[in-house]
Formats: structure tokens, C-alpha cells, sequence
């Protein structure tokens, strides 16, 4: 019985490194697109947050076929809940690469008010965030999990500079207003995305400590 | 079996209905938090989130049980797969609102920089819209699903003159930015609720015509 368990919560790892993938990869198409003005591509990331969502409840009832039959205690039982709640952060994730192509979508006519590569690295930032903490939760590695949650400073930072010269780019111009306003929205989902990973972050500790430090 | 499957439909009905009502309770919260700058009745609304995506997976598990135990075919098994998607949707709803009101919360310290009371009427707006698609669902109510559509154009125009308003208050005096950045957020999310609810009535029309309109 304990074997053919492990070799379930070994699935469940697997699923949900799959699936970090995905988001990832979401991601990066996003901010591709963004920084190209690619609205083809932006309309496939729309569709592909569907094969995201169905990943995550693939996943979802994998974890609750878990805790209907195996009944699981202690620590166990903590790393199937917590799995249960990083899937939701991840679909949301999910949703904002989407969000984001959607303005991107808007946008794509009209070349850019200025230099959009604060976005890109806040992008890059929120990748490793995410890697960082399924890795964290895959190898038990609370230390792990504790820097992603710190490196969400780096994210928010980004955040605030990025509006500020948005919000100075339309008091030049108000011509300006319309696309920075969009600007300022991917910058936003881009934030999220790092509010999302710092909660898998969370969620790595409770499976390990048993403590939600949220 | 039919008997039993036709009071399982009205059980369907009866819980999308309900789950309409807690969403359009999450706007109305969400708003007159936002008016009243109440963070601490926003906070409510962040945690209030959870039990509509409670909601969700309940209907989620009824829709499933449905297809799988009944096996229905044409207007019933379009009636159900309608239900699927629509939750989706108006799950995604309770999150703008739970959005919203976390802009009410890092609002809260300071007045506003103008009226927002164009804000509310795009709340109102976008109850109506909910209101009357999940209405049109369970009448099935063809002509009033399209009325939810159109009506979207309503919100539309709000939201750009909103967006035109803001930018404008940035124009004149940078130090409003920050909190025009903020209520730009809030009414993005507002017009995202109006698309949700579009979405609603466009898997209305496909439940009764088989046809999807989008």
C-alpha cells in the first residue's frame, strides 16, 4: 500500500512540475509577444491557458483521489493540500500570461511610447520566482522557498518604477495616456504573477513546517 | 431516470442561480467598499472570494456527475456543458471583485482625488449584466441574452471615459498619479466583469441555440 502511495505522490511531483512548465512557458510567450508586438502569437496564449486549466484539474483530481483513498496523515497529508492550493496560484498565473496577451492584442498597432524592457525583467523575475519554488517544493527545501518569498521585493520594486515613469510618461504627454494606461495594466499582471509565486512559496513552507507563514 | 434527471437539472439551475447571487453580493460589497474607502469591509470581500470558488467546485462536481451518470445528449447535454463554462466565468467575476477591493485597501489612507462616481455606475452596469444572463439561462431566454451583450457597449464607453478622465488627472498634476494608477485598475476590472458577463450570455445562447455567438 505504501509503495504503490509513494508512487503517487511521486506522480503528483511529476504533474506538478509538468505544469510549472506550462506556466513558464505561458510566461515567456507573453512577454515575447508583448516585446514584439506579436498579436498572432498573443492570441495562442489566449487558447493556451485552456490547455492550463485543464491541467490543473487533471491535478486537482489526482489530489483529492489521493485523499479519498489513502486517507493521508501528518506530513502526507500536508503536501497533498499544499499541492492543492499551488495549483490555483498557478492557473491564476495562468490567466494573468493571458491577460497580458490581451493587451498586447490591444496594443500591437501602435509602436511603444518607450523602452518596455523594465517589463521584460520583471517577467524574467517572476520565472525564476516560479521555478524556484516548485523546485523548493519538489526537493523539500525550505531555504528555497524562503528566498523566492524575499525576491518578491525585487518584483515590487520593478512595480513602483515602472508606474512612476508611466505616470510621468502621460503628465509629458497626455497623447501618450492611452497605451500607457495598457502599460501600466501588464505591469500590473506582471506583479500578480509575483503575489502568485510568493504563495507557492508559502505553501512549500506549510507542506514542510506545517506553518503557513502567510 | 428522466424524472430524476429532470429535478437533477432544476438542482443545476438552483445552484447557478445561487452562485449568481453570491457574485453579484461580492460586486455590490466591493463597490460600496471602494465608495466608503472601508478597507476593513474589503478585506471581508477578499476572503468572501473563497467561498464562490467553494461554490464553483460544487456546481463543477454536479455538471460532471451529469455528464458522466446520464450520459445526455443535445439540449440537455449543451444545457450542461453551458453550466461548465459559466461557472468559469462568473468565478472569475468574484475574483475582480476580490481585485477591486484590494485597490480599495491600498486606497484607504488617502481621499480621492475625484468623484468616482462613475465607477459605481459601471458596477451597476455590470450587476444588471450578470443578473439578467443568468436570468436568460434559466428561462431560456434567447432575446435577453443578447440584450446582456449588447449592453456591454454600455460599460465600454464607461470605461473609456473613465480611462480619458484619469489620464487627464495625471496631465494636469503628477502627484494624483499614483492613486489614478490605482483607480485605472479598478475600472479595467470593472470592464473585465462587463466581458465576463458577455461570456455568461454567449454560453446562454449556445445552451438554447447550439450555436455559439462569439
Amino acid at each position: 500500500m505504501r509503495n504503490r502511495f509513494d508512487r503517487q505522490l511521486e506522480q503528483l511531483n511529476n504533474e506538478l512540475i509538468n505544469m510549472g512548465s506550462l506556466i513558464e512557458e505561458a510566461i515567456e510567450m507573453a512577454i515575447t509577444a508583448l516585446m514584439k508586438q506579436d498579436a498572432k502569437k498573443a492570441k495562442e496564449i489566449v487558447d493556451f491557458d485552456e490547455e492550463i486549466d485543464e491541467k490543473e484539474r487533471e491535478i486537482e483530481s489526482l489530489c483529492l483521489k489521493l485523499l479519498l483513498q489513502q486517507q493521508p496523515v501528518a506530513k502526507d497529508l500536508r503536501q497533498i493540500s499544499a499541492a492543492l492550493k499551488m495549483i490555483t496560484d498557478m492557473e491564476r498565473i495562468g490567466d494573468h500570461a493571458a491577460d497580458i496577451s490581451e493587451m498586447t492584442i490591444l496594443m500591437a498597432g501602435t509602436p511603444y511610447i518607450r523602452n518596455i524592457e523594465h517589463l521584460q525583467t520583471m517577467a524574467k523575475e517572476a520565472m525564476v520566482m516560479l521555478v524556484k519554488s516548485i523546485e523548493a517544493y519538489v526537493e523539500k527545501d525550505l531555504a528555497k522557498a524562503e528566498k523566492v518569498i524575499e525576491s518578491d521585493d525585487v518584483i515590487d520594486d520593478l512595480f513602483d518604477q515602472i508606474k512612476a515613469e508611466l505616470i510621468d510618461a502621460i503628465h509629458q504627454n497626455p497623447e501618450n495616456g492611452e497605451q500607457a494606461a495598457d502599460l501600466l495594466m501588464v505591469s500590473k499582471y506582471l506583479e500578480r504573477i509575483g503575489d502568485h509565486a510568493t504563495n507557492i512559496a508559502e505553501w512549500v513552507i506549510f507542506s514542510i513546517t506545517g506553518n503557513h507563514p502567510g
